[in-house]
């Protein structure tokens, strides 16, 4: 077998497990949205088949083979084709799949299933004790996954690289630590300010029908494709890339409160964005038809949500368009004030529903909690302690019980130590990028107050999307700002938007 | 291997098989509803490719092992055991699925794909010579499906046996050429009464919305579990499966006539109740957890929809809410003429529009040319007149063009020859079945009077769903009815219920 021809075998496996996984991700679409409850004991037994399926096909002792092949040729020679790059993810997530022992895997999805039970009985009764026992299995079952994989520095590096292949706790804490302490103390200026803004703006009945419709509008804005997606009523927010010429977005809707669905429908499209312009169906299964990690993923939605959407230049467009639409509730109000409203910073206990500046500070925490229970330094029976006491320390206020503090997650549950950190990192890389952006187009203001979101989409999808994962993203941040990560750009970013706003 | 773990092998690959369909039919389900448009190339990409999966699974020679293990052994000594039902349909799918040489599936599926648009072009030009090429192809090509599979008597028993397992075209069109002179002569009647419904009753405007409503009150009323199923829009009114637990439906509205929607409603909650009825846990996959044929699941949409939906008990509990929910369009209306009106029967040129009394007569004409297309006796160039001279013999009407004549169905395009004769089956198996109901529950009348619909769905749960395929339809006929399949309950069912409505 000729190298090249290992290569096509290689993408028409990959064609077919992505097409399998494709189905599964119709049924978690169809889970989300319209199954009936009585659905759900089958739909997991679909789910878990199908899965099984996929995984049978990827560990193929053959695939190991055929990407041994392509490797010990010349096709590879240049590390930055795309061949290289499509051998190199396939290397990676072979070996992923196949260090770990079967009975492992079983354990840990079993234990993972009754965790979530547990974890959710616990928040509802807030009482920790109740979870420790659990988090104790997933932590112990988390290390014995990371040896299994192995890695270099710390365990919680192999399990990191599950979400953002080829990052290292080392680096990315050196970034964090900073932004943690410019927060901090950006956030007590912020407590201290005597310029609140007016939230009760945005904080009134907006009715859901009009709410839907404005949505719509500006996700069409962004550019994306109706034809090609749909936009869902789900509990949890989200994308579902389906697969080619299939990218479909959910929110809800609150209806005495606009930013939730608002926002929510903003970042959902912008992840949507990524997908729909990432070459699908000519590297299906491939890592250049693929995205090129969970951070980017996250920088393109928060880039959109913050950056652009709760942008003044934004609201100069959409503002007045806002107002025809909710005529009642925005009645008498001022672009400046809403501007303000949609920005409101204010400390509280739960991230899913905290602002631009705190949130960073929610993930920080759990990073730090996350790496030191990975180490062993921290036991999980000193988490509620150190979870509050780290949290009046960054936010200035104190944890009144655990559903409000170290049970608010369902992320430990299940099993996900070191997906955290994927936020933030999609914070950081957003400002960044954004920050090249503006030297690149440097009338983006003007055009956003105009309406014109489409020029930025195209630069994003140039230079961003259409790149899959054939760099990691540590090196497609390098190639794109001519930069290795940093802190500053999202503090700069923040200094300047929320001093103007709050007044220092 | 013993052969109770042949048959539990069996059991289990069945399953496995089934539950693969069962994704089929979640993305099906999503095709017809909420896909968005431009994801059509793809879906048909992961359907063909799970097509793929299950032909592959279940054609395994493993599989023939395993069959001929328990065949041989004293697990199917009784012949109504669950495990012999079970055995002799993997035997009979098994053959058929084998016994197509692959060369000859793939032109199949080639050909009906390129048929069906062709079909749609002659169709819109309503020109029969453009489609008749591809008639004279697919012919062929079900002569040639019919050698492969074997058969007894005429080449059509073959292809009927898809769809019917074990009926024969010699014993049906018996039934079917009795059941046609007395409609004929029905109808004649029909046409020279003086007494005609007042239609306008039913052709006003009602609120789309309120439709919804009370076709799920209908539906939830005759023991639809919404709770394992949706009602939602669809472009084909139809029921899927989806598996344990998940049997949705679809309807489509029109603002302008009650019928379509209500009547199309109760029908397919109709096929929904037997779907949900199944042992579908239990026997996954197998024959005892499968509907007997298509001919008794449509029995049981007809039952509901006419013998119980267009009956004068039904609507003496049901007018009333109605009246409350339509107040505009019913105001005014008695009972006694809104009964007549949606029992209107009036000759027409299109069968899926077609009244109960002339239905069949639709599929008498097209059963009569699909067999004598398979003898070789009639030409595919001879389907116009020949349909055209039979239709104004049967409707007493003359065809005007051909899209609304032999060219208005999509299926002898997609090669389903041997389907059509199953709708009527359904609509004498229904009137076979409820002669005995009445029988078994004497004040059916009276219980419908006040709304109870679960009395009778009970008895059909009992006699017939729960039965699965553990007897062929013919058998459970006999079983149920004491009887074999006979013209006569249809044709008293429809002598009493017309001649009342139009006074002879």
């Amino acid at each position: 077998m000729t190298p090249q021809n290992a290569y096509d075998e290689l993408a028409l496996r990959a064609r077919e497990m992505a097409t399998l996984a494709s189905t599964q991700a119709v049924l978690e679409w169809d889970q989300q949205t319209y199954m009936p409850p009585g659905a759900a004991a089958f739909r997991a037994q679909q789910m878990s088949m199908l899965a099984g399926m996929v995984h049978d096909k990827f560990t193929d002792p053959k695939v190991g083979e055929l990407i041994a092949i392509v490797e010990g040729s010349d096709l590879v020679k240049d590390p930055d084709s795309i061949i290289a790059a499509n051998i190199r993810e396939l290397r990676h997530n072979y070996d992923k799949e196949t260090k770990l022992p079967k009975e492992l895997v079983e354990e840990f999805n079993k234990t993972t299933v009754l965790a979530h039970n547990e974890w959710a009985a616990a928040r509802k009764a807030s009482d920790f004790k109740k979870f420790q026992p659990w988090l104790e299995k997933i932590v112990t079952l988390c290390r014995r996954k990371a040896d299994a994989y192995g890695y270099t520095g710390e365990p919680y590096n192999a399990l990191l690289d599950n979400y953002e292949p080829g990052a290292s706790v080392e680096e990315i804490a050196v970034v964090f630590e900073k932004v943690r302490i410019e927060l901090v103390s950006l956030l007590s200026k912020i407590n201290n300010s005597k310029k609140k803004p007016d939230v009760s703006i945005v904080e009134r009945p907006y009715d859901v029908e009009r709410q839907k419709v404005f949505g719509e509008m500006v996700a069409a804005a962004m550019g994306y494709d109706f034809t090609h997606g749909r936009l869902d009523i789900a509990v949890h927010p989200m994308t579902i890339g389906i697969g080619p010429g299939d990218t479909r977005i959910t929110t809800r809707y609150n209806p005495r409160r606009l930013n939730d669905a608002l926002f929510g429908t903003i970042h959902e499209a912008g992840h949507a964005l990524y997908d729909m312009a990432l070459e699908r169906e000519k590297y299906l299964g491939l890592a250049t038809g693929d995205a090129a990690s969970l951070g980017i993923h996250e920088s393109q939605s928060r880039m959109w949500e913050n950056m652009v959407g709760r942008s003044k230049a934004f609201w100069v467009y959409f503002f007045p368009q806002a107002k025809r639409i909710f005529r009642d509730s925005l009645d008498g109000v001022e672009l400046d004030d809403f501007y303000k409203a949609v920005n409101n910073v204010a400390p509280s206990y739960i991230r899913v529903e905290a602002d631009e500046v705190t949130y960073n500070l929610h993930i920080m925490l759990r990073f730090e909690l996350e790496r030191a229970l990975m180490t062993g330094q921290l036991k999980p029976a000193d988490i509620p302690g150190e979870w509050n006491s780290r949290f009046k320390k960054y936010f200035g206020i104190a944890v009144d019980h655990d559903a409000n503090g170290c049970l608010q997650d369902v992320h430990w549950s299940a099993g996900l130590i070191g997906y955290f950190p994927t936020y933030s990192l999609g914070n950081l890389y957003a400002a960044q990028f954004f920050a090249k952006i503006k030297q690149e187009i440097p009338d983006l203001t003007a055009r956003l107050e105009k309406g014109d979101l489409l020029t930025l989409r195209e630069w994003l999808r140039e230079k961003i999307h259409k790149q899959g994962l054939r760099y990691r993203a540590g090196r497609l941040c390098q190639k794109v700002t001519g930069q290795p990560l940093s802190h500053q750009p999202l503090i700069d970013y923040m200094k300047a938007k929320f001093g103007e706003i709050y007044g220092f």
